[in-house]
């Protein structure tokens, strides 16, 4: 079988079969969450690491340097967010063809600084290796917040609100826009800026994050493939099924009113919007409401059946969805 | 300027001036050394990271999945190692084309696992993104030794001995074999073997680097990019000079008998060897000798002349070092 065929969520089901359980020790969190957590003396440190690929995640013609460098840290401190943690120290590995400007590269760096500086992570390593297309690949490794459990795909139970935070629609809608595959009623400039910006410099939802898991919520994941896709992963690594209400999905402002009735699905299965997800109790809900500025909407329940995962419309009626995910080896993506 | 003309350690110092100095915290230790250290509450956190890219770094036609797996976690493992530190937790960044076999990948993973075992290293999280070629990223996390401080590129003094662990030009041999542009003078099956599994399956000096460490080595670096170059990076991070002896350079056995004239080049800039290259006072030296199984070899001494490398010939005169390490963007390598 080949890899386009098994896609991405299937080779790392593989890795991990053939890794197996950590033996005992340190591990707390294998292959398989947002990140991995291990025990320390004293704390729990939290590790990811996320690779951006020319031509595969970005294209140099529509994406700036500088937004290339920030975007490779943003997808993982996102990854760090969904387990409520803080990250803290960068490696950066590039692949880099010998033609690329070292005033290009030099734009790279400073943003993966800039985006650094706000969460006050430090850029501790770096290597630097030719390639024959760009590759950005960033390792993170950050802790949980003192005396505070971290956020976990598997923790999940039935008869928990599905919630999120932010809005959703925009990375992908930008990414449309960039492609020139969906056209906009509205083609005014500051949205078109805005949507764009959606995709290509994500914020990743690091505070919120550390204030779900002091609030009291236990299951999170970061919204990287596609709210069904990554509902369905958070579903499966805790055995619980879940409803999701899409008139209670919150469609970026924007996207519904350029993309008319595209907008739904671009919120369901766009991807990229690093919003977090996460499943508790309405009271734990109520907290976190209290406690970040972002929106956060109830969008759904967990259920009792394992891993099934239903799209309900305004009328009540089952909706099936275009793409569950971001597949990377897909061909045509 | 391209980055061709740069070159990969022009890169790491201009991503070293983009970053500036860690802002006091825990950061120990930034770019620029063999890998990243900070300080957590107990310990002192090690990291690395390091990436193959495939027709850069290996070829699929000589190169066995299971090897490439092995050797992408010893070249990362062999940073740790010239730290003098404990490896623990990889991260693994893959980026495949969708036509690779899945069995291919599996064995590509069970190559990593095997070396990881090897060192109690755990794999706790893998990432899979489609590529144009096959890229290999993988992060390692450890810790120092317990109450041991690391070891640095940067704390050579003038009138130190130069020493290095094991044999050096088997891997560059290898390489060359592999490469059909060097011919063996005895051609048995035994040599070949044995100089292409040193190229194709480094054996990092974990626990070699743990005893420089524990018996007072304070400078060392890893072999990667050939003797000269890393002694002359080693020089420069420590601002001091080095005179180097070819007639006491521990040539690998079988590439003295095998490649005639061209061995001392093998050794001196051949590369990939994963030795460790330390500086000390002999009875240091004397000490490290008696912990450690492999070799230890005294090859030089260190002098007050900032940045000076001399590589002196039997005769006492001064020899002219074809290459002076592994530049990843030049042309033609």
């Amino acid at each position: 079988m080949k890899v386009s065929e098994l896609g991405e969520f299937g080779l790392i089901e593989l890795l991990a079969k053939i890794v197996g359980q950590p033996k005992g020790k340190q591990v707390l969190i294998g292959i398989g969450d947002d990140a991995a957590c291990w025990r320390t003396g004293v704390s729990t440190q939290i590790a990811t690491s996320d690779s951006l690929i020319q031509d595969i995640h970005f294209t140099l013609s529509t994406t700036t340097w500088r937004e290339l460098g920030w975007k490779a840290l943003a997808v993982n401190l996102s990854d760090i967010a969904a387990m409520g943690g803080l990250p803290q120290y960068t490696l950066v590995s590039l692949g880099l063809p010998g033609d690329i400007e070292v005033a290009s590269v030099a734009e790279l760096y400073e943003g993966i600084e800039e985006l650094a500086r706000l969460f006050d992570v430090s850029i501790v390593g770096g290597d630097s290796v030719g390639a024959p297309v760009v590759m950005v690949s960033l390792a993170v490794v950050g802790k949980a917040q003192k005396n505070q459990s971290v956020l976990t795909r598997s923790a999940a139970v039935p008869g928990e609100l599905i919630a999120v935070t932010g809005y959703l629609g925009a990375s992908a809608a930008g990414l449309a826009i960039l492609q020139g595959v969906l056209e906009l009623y509205l083609k005014d400039e500051e949205t078109v800026g805005t949507l764009r910006e959606a995709h290509l410099r994500p914020h990743p939802r690091v505070v919120e994050g550390q204030a779900l898991a002091r609030h009291g919520v236990k299951a999170a994941i970061d919204l990287s493939d596609g709210l069904v896709g990554d509902l369905g992963r958070l579903c499966k690594a805790s055995g619980v099924g879940a409803r999701l209400f899409t008139s209670q999905i919150p469609v970026h402002p924007l996207v519904r009113n350029s993309f008319g009735g595209d907008a739904i699905q671009l919120a369901l299965s766009g991807g990229e919007d690093y919003e977090l997800l996460f499943t508790a109790r309405s009271e734990v809900i109520d907290r976190v409401r209290g406690a970040i500025a972002c929106p956060v909407t109830v969008i759904g329940e967990t259920v009792a059946e394992p891993e099934m995962v239903k799209v309900i419309d305004e009328h009540g009626n089952e909706l099936s969805v275009e793409k569950a995910g971001w597949e990377h080896f897909v061909k045509g993506r």
